[in-house]
């Protein structure tokens, strides 16, 4: 199974995350982004929207790291990670909208901005980054994990750009169920941390 | 089944349409966006992010329309409209964290802007509405529908800010696989529009 890779991109931290705590094999492929590869004519026809992470697994090809996820989990994870039953998946699924929705236009841009020189409204980043950073503490308060009441992939898909929101100027120093809830997910079997973390 | 409901939200549209889709009865409560209703006490213990749609099903409570999509789907609407075999879940998957990425913060955020006076970026919001409605236009030119070679949950998730998009000054005249898409859309049985269109 092949994860075309960038080390430095959070949503392809979150597949390697999810494949080691569920012991799957990847063979990392690094993409040569400063290059452009992942905008060349190969890998636009593994993913058009010329983005990584990229999935092969014999004839499946997937973009997307929430697809991602819901992919690994669906055929290697197991019920544990990806629950089949309706309330429980859709319990997980608001969290999968989250990492696509808020953590991407919150913390995670916020890093694009301030480690990579990307052009978007920093501003609006972080008070978008503050607003879910909130609603998440909050939510946690009373909870050891963001959904179904174990580790699933909802964790790994909100943890990643949490866990490095600080390279965006984002702290989550205040946060102190987040910071509780962090340390659960490192604690766990399989746990790798973010590259250079 | 209670939805609190929005009629001018496309994020409600796409649980009213994929309700009658799959025939499931629903129980419209209308909430008061003018007066804040759902930024209330009540509603912001049903959903602490302070969004509509949400749906109340006995005990269960969900926020996101990607979520109560996927609920819907999985617990009466069955494996046509959300497979359960991992690729082909995962390939639908693939559209709903477009329909919470690239749509919400497209034509979504265009329609904000121009039709109700949200301030944001519409420049950026505009054009990242041309590059998702040319990636589906490309991916819809030898395909009848977004995943799996049928209707499904990727169509009602999508859809909807698609047919709404004008009001945010957003043309589809020129993506003609995407016209001929939603003309199929529109054929299925049960199917219903966004109300005032």
């Amino acid at each position: 199974m092949k994860l075309y890779d960038l080390e430095l991109s959070g949503n392809c931290y979150k597949v390697k995350l999810f494949a080691s705590l569920i012991n799957a094999p990847l063979d990392i492929v690094p993409v040569d982004y400063l290059q452009g590869e992942h905008k060349g004519e190969t890998l636009l026809k593994l993913n058009p929207w010329g983005e990584i992470p990229i999935l092969e697994d014999g004839n499946v090809v997937l973009r997307d790291g929430q697809a991602i996820l819901v992919y690994l989990a669906n055929k290697y994870g197991g019920e544990a990670w990806w629950p089949s039953e309706a309330h429980l998946q859709a319990d997980v699924m608001q969290w999968l909208s989250v990492a696509a929705n808020e953590i991407q236009h919150g913390p995670n841009t916020s890093r694009l901005i301030e480690k990579f020189g990307v052009e978007s409204d920093l501003a609006l980043s972080l008070a978008r980054s503050t607003r879910i950073l909130t609603l998440i503490n909050n939510h946690l308060a009373d909870k050891d994990w963001l959904a179904v009441n174990r580790p699933t992939i909802a964790d790994c898909a909100i943890y990643p750009y949490i866990s490095i929101a600080h390279e965006g100027g984002v702290s989550v120093d205040e946060y102190t169920h987040i910071k509780a809830w962090m340390k659960r997910l490192e604690q766990l079997p399989g746990y790798i941390s973010m590259p250079g973390n």
